[in-house]
């Protein structure tokens, strides 16, 4: 059978690692797919560091839309980040009846509605299993695998520069700035990295997991979203005391009254596998009804993990692209004519377990009116500890966790603790996730 | 679009588990799979007990030969397990034009390359992601998440069964046989325990791991098997001193003269994550050389994991039974034609380091006598203990962690210092793993 032709658009880190794995498993990979996979053509910006990657045999152009036109193309491998300029193509190559694979989380979380709807509209498929945690199959766990069960929720470590940081934190016991600059050196974290600190790019894939896990659309304007910036060692330290490690979680889940959607530091039970996932590693953890809880642990970035999402999809496409569109995976995972309009919910209405520490001048009657406080409010505490104040010193940090609570509960709470004389500073408020599975 | 109907051989814990869950979800998972996927009839050998177990509505029978004919099957699901009938029931499913899902790990380590070939020739699909690790969509990732890679190495904690007994040996301090009798008590262990205690379930999963990952046919022949009947609790603690947990691991290998099969206890450094993986859970550790490492892990067992990954594998092959073959994933991850012949290596050709404990009797000469012992087969040590002997005791245990070396060096080392005259019992040699994803 004659070769698969993919037109590349985009020959950066990704693009180059997928021409990189296509060429060197060229054998393996036309063993499973039953064809050749070979890229015929690739825009780029730089057409001379272009060459030095791709070698002399590709065709190289500086206009990205005579790639998504090119008559001999098929599959269109959407790998030069952005959203402006990769809808129009992405568009562009499904009007011209091409399938698309993407690694662009950030265009399927803003575009992606509109992308899938055209896509369905021309009967052409776009695969994304390079946008969410890189190398780990984990679209098509969620997609495929565990098409039996009704998720009831997914939570995810799926930002390596954040995972790498919180890592460091404590096992350096060194501040955020410190190991951030840090990390820029080593090139964990980008010369900017507003978008993974503050949890923008966790929240991108949690849409995308979401509208997998439930059938509901790519909402993210909904998603609550905090990043890491503000953490303190001392909550590292505190957590660690009480058997638990922080992490930045993408968390969604089906409650009664809807889905929830947020990104947030979280602390997790230390014995809980996922709360051992150290580094720049990913891993998700997603709870069926029938499987039980499944985890799906890799390398959430990288030119060749990546690589190896961005071909298994090219594979998955190469199989299937002569196929009648009703023989494929709907690319919500649900039937497009049966999505669900089930609503996110506000943060107010999460319910959650919290880390409160509230620092206080250490006086006589102010644990007696905190605690009435979160008892007005009916928040029952799980564990609570005050430390001496150090030498001299009169401000001490009373740290408390409470059970379950409505998230608008703890936040009025929080606002009369502050509000209280004895209270020298705000409180520090991080939310607790059990995540056990049952 | 009208239902799907399948026929259930077998009403027992996966089958019963796999009708309830087929029922409780029905409309989730049509919402995924495009139309119902109903039983519409089942064969058990106690019809009573079948019929409370699917309601009034499903035809029973005791002839599962009328279910494998019955001619308003598509799918056939066989689930009662045992490889005589199971094997003639599947091949007379796939001579009758029906697809095929099994739970049946030893059916398909038995008699799998028969039963690819009949349903390769037929034109019909065997679906079988329920023979390996329950609920983990194992069979999935390594047959179309990794398409992209060379598969380097798996290794699996694939018998929930064996990893149950290690946890509790390890955490309670117990025997075997003490852990041995409570899992069995408690439900966690079969009456008769052989199949899992010796390793033989766990080789029967790796074959197919094995053939998935390397596109070689299920040889279970070859495997090199060792169960955990003869971990002492001694070694357990020791391995716990050096920094290691010891599993039982299914591992499978390609190295330069061929393809390493084996299923033994190891020894796991104790940060590895898949070192932490406690009780009958299950996981998958899988080296790509380009996605790297990545982990699967969930519940390897039970009525509704199982069924969970019996029911992915009924949509699957729902979305498919009227598609072109060609455009369905191979059985074995590889095109049939492009199946590889790398022969399996012989144990003794397998390179490992290694924990050796040595019962000898505490006299001068003795540790110079084994380290010449292992110096003559260029067996380079890595770390040494010996304890004094306890009060009025003359036998001490010496302990070595080696480093790399060739099976047959090892054993070789091993005759000559059982035979040295100091040496008081055998010699206890447990693998070291080091599954660092390198």
């Amino acid at each position: 059978m004659k070769p698969m032709n993919i037109g590349l658009l985009g020959v950066g880190t990704v693009g180059g690692g997928t021409h990189a794995v296509l060429l060197r498993n060229r054998d393996e990979i036309a063993r499973r797919a039953g064809r050749e996979i070979v890229v015929r053509v690739a825009a780029a910006r730089d057409l001379d560091k272009a060459r030095r990657v791709v070698g002399p045999e590709i065709e190289l152009t500086h206009d990205p839309f005579m790639v998504v036109r090119h008559p001999e193309i098929e599959i269109v491998a959407e790998l030069i980040g952005g959203t402006d300029l990769a809808r129009e193509l992405v568009l562009a190559a499904i009007a011209d009846g091409k399938h698309v694979v993407t690694a662009n989380k950030a265009l399927l979380a803003i575009h992606g509605n509109e992308i899938f709807r055209a896509a369905q509209e021309r009967g052409v498929s776009v695969a994304f299993e390079a946008a969410v945690a890189g190398g780990i199959p984990i679209i098509k766990a969620l997609r495929e695998g565990l098409t039996a069960n009704q998720i009831e929720w997914a939570a995810g470590i799926i930002n390596g520069t954040t995972n790498y940081i919180l890592s460091e934190m404590r096992d350096k016991g060194a501040t955020f700035d410190a190991v951030l600059n840090e990390a820029q050196r080593l090139g964990y974290a980008e010369a900017d990295p507003t978008f993974d600190i503050k949890g923008v790019d966790a929240a991108h894939k949690l849409t995308i997991i979401a509208a997998l896990a439930f059938g509901i659309p790519i909402q993210l304007a909904k998603v609550h979203i905090e990043g890491i910036a503000d953490l303190a060692q001392v909550d590292i330290c505190n957590a660690e005391e009480f058997g638990y490690r922080i992490k930045l979680l993408g968390i969604t889940k089906r409650v009664a009254a809807g889905i929830e959607l947020r990104v947030h530091p979280a602390l997790i039970p230390h014995r809980r596998l996922i709360a051992n996932v150290e580094g720049a590693m990913n891993a998700i953890l997603v709870k069926g009804d029938a499987a039980g809880p499944t985890m799906y642990y890799g390398a959430g970035a990288g030119a060749e993990p990546t690589a190896s999402a961005v071909i298994a999809d090219l594979v998955d496409v190469t199989r299937m692209h002569t196929a009648d569109p009703d023989h494929r995976v709907p690319h919500f995972a649900f039937r497009p004519d049966r999505l669900s309009d089930v609503p996110v919910l506000p943060m107010g209405e999460v319910h959650s377990c919290y880390y409160l520490r509230m620092p206080v001048v250490d006086r006589p009657g102010v644990l007696a009116d905190i605690t009435r406080i979160l008892a007005d409010r009916k928040i029952s505490v799980e564990a609570m500890l005050q430390r001496e104040p150090a030498e001299g010193q009169e401000q001490v940090d009373i740290i408390f966790l409470t059970h379950m609570t409505q998230e608008k509960d703890i936040n009025a709470a929080i606002e009369r603790i502050e509000a209280l004389p004895m209270t020298s500073g705000s409180v520090t408020r991080i939310r607790i996730e059990s995540l056990d599975g049952k």
